[in-house]
């Protein structure tokens, strides 16, 4: 039932996401030179405050300013510096007044132009701006399309701790121009194929066939066919549990070690799907038959990223029992023993330390 | 159907607000000696950040303490200097520092003791830490008692405004002890007496003369009689409009102009009760017969709140359509024609104007 005719988008893919306040993922190459068309169906406001940092503003600000102002919309822009750096309470404070004073009201609206720092950090403020208002999510990076986009998770990091402050907030819409991502360096999409082989483990061994049957150098071909497939299975975890409670945990395959390593290297040495990678191989290796382990191992060294790392085990197990996601005294983790199916462990932690220091 | 029993607490009356996630309100004199056995009742967690100011930390936190001891709980506590300055960014980013030092998880709980700043903050702090954890209301003024503690609203102000951050974060439960009104100023329960006659004014034409045939003298005698009326009618009122988009707005009588007055004076001259007690009576003159306007006057009057000022009528105008409320081109006002009834009215700025400007 897409009422949205775009000129020239015969391929044009949507995905109706069911959460309390439903929305769509709009997905085709070429489709942010559309923007304008689908957000004037999607909003009632022609108010738009657009949020996004220094390299994106520069790559894409203009096309979308384009095709907003085609179809009657009035933008303020706010830019900040690219990185992980920029999500902290400081940015989130020059982002509310930068709304203050452009007399952003609760019945307009912001765009999130960027990868998963500004779709969390803007995402955060449209949640709590006014106790909220609308926001949309243009995401430019395959993680922030496959994974951050997706689901209504907003945060900002602490000194303390990465996404400690957040909310979730459902987008009116989600934009995925697969185009962008052509643009995009390939450590950049690597960082993206490690979520795309977490999804084909967790959920999809059709899909993690797709993928380790292609490497880095050719995945651009059958990009699209991920992005729609990788939002498809997301889309079914978080309409079966909006609010992380449950059957979402295992989305998290990977990252409860994935965490602690970025957290050990000072989240300087790996980037989040490095760490992933990494968290992904390591429980794989602890829990399941061999042969699994070694597809998984091939497939992400096909993506050119790390299976291995060597930060001490020991200060590992202590970093992930600080992890957020877990409760008072125990770890959840997450395990593959086939392709395409997960379980949710919910083990203590000197459990989970026997687990992860016996290897099978 | 009211599971708690209480030694000695025969009085007890229990609310129960059914919004998305329902909880209760507790109400009787004497009752934070009891909080303990409550709570325990409430969460299973029995570990409990305590977020007060220093004002209210010295009256009733021992009180707490004991029996929250008494019923196995581990406690830490954060307070901040009593006032609205402390409710900002600056105070919000420590008592996120103090949760992530104090191991804080998503399975514990906040309690929020104090007026309606530490309500605000408190809520608010609890409804993002770690994208929401469970927080208790123990309001200790009568203003938060009747309005802040109820409904979910959570916020912190920003420079350019009050309240313009925020979340709705419904608690887990409210314990009113109406002994702790006993100990407040006269100006303190002024305060929160302007929002008890607005409610019968908006709702309950019994409520406003019960009120109106008290003094602030003798009110005392009644004070749990208006704690219990004011949070069944907020009641009420949430219910059918829990995210503020409708029907809630009838709470705000009295409040566009009283925002108003109270940035115009920056919040200096008149308590928030003041500025609306003011903001209601402008409001009636202008819109109903001259007998409803005196007897809300005179009602105002016998506690010692204020029916008018000095301030501009124009700049006043001016400042209502700044406020959050209004949407982009429009400025809400509620009317009561006759007592115990509310109307919305909807306008544009100018009409609005012309309104305000023209008494009958």
């Amino acid at each position: 039932n897409n009422t949205i005719i775009l000129k020239g988008m015969i391929n044009l893919k949507k995905i109706k996401i069911n959460t309390r306040a439903s929305y769509d993922i709009f997905i085709e190459r070429g489709l942010i030179k559309n923007c304008g068309k689908i957000i004037a169906d999607t909003v009632s406001t022609r108010k738009i405050a657009v949020i996004t940092d220094n390299i994106v503003d520069k790559l894409y600000y203009e096309t979308i300013e384009l095709s907003l102002k085609e179809n009657g919309f009035a933008l303020s822009k706010f830019v900040f510096p690219a990185g992980e750096a920029s999500k902290s309470s400081e940015t989130l404070n020059e982002i509310y007044t930068f709304l203050c004073e452009n007399n952003i009201t609760r019945s307009d609206c912001i765009i999130a132009l960027g990868g998963g720092v500004v779709g969390d950090i803007a995402g955060y403020a449209a949640a709590t701006f006014l106790r909220g208002l609308d926001y949309i999510q243009i995401p430019t990076t395959l993680l922030a399309q496959i994974d951050s986009s997706v689901g209504g998770k907003t945060a900002i990091d602490l000194p303390c701790g990465k996404n400690l402050v957040g909310a979730f907030k459902q987008p009116k819409c989600v934009i995925c121009d697969s185009d962008v991502l052509s643009t995009l360096s390939d450590e950049i999409i690597s960082d993206g194929m490690a979520e795309a082989i977490k999804y084909g483990m967790i959920r999809d061994a059709e899909l993690f066939d797709l993928i380790a049957t292609h490497t880095l150098d050719n995945v651009n071909e059958i990009i699209d066919e991920i992005v729609y497939k990788c939002i498809s299975i997301k889309r079914n975890v978080v309409e079966n549990d909006e609010f992380d409670t449950g059957e979402r945990m295992i989305l998290n395959f990977g990252h409860t070690l994935g965490h602690a390593i970025e957290s050990y290297y000072n989240y300087q040495t790996y980037t989040h799907g490095s760490a992933v990678s990494i968290g992904m191989c390591m429980i794989t290796e602890r829990g399941c038959e061999k042969y699994i382990t070694d597809k998984l191992i091939s497939c992400v060294t096909a993506y050119k990223l790390p299976s291995c790392c060597d930060a001490p085990i020991n200060e590992l197990i202590k970093l992930c029992s600080n992890d957020k996601k877990c409760e008072s005294y125990d770890i959840n983790y997450i395990l593959c023993k086939n392709i395409g199916h997960a379980e949710i462990k919910k083990v203590s932690i000197s459990e989970f330390e026997k687990f992860i220091l016996n290897k099978i």
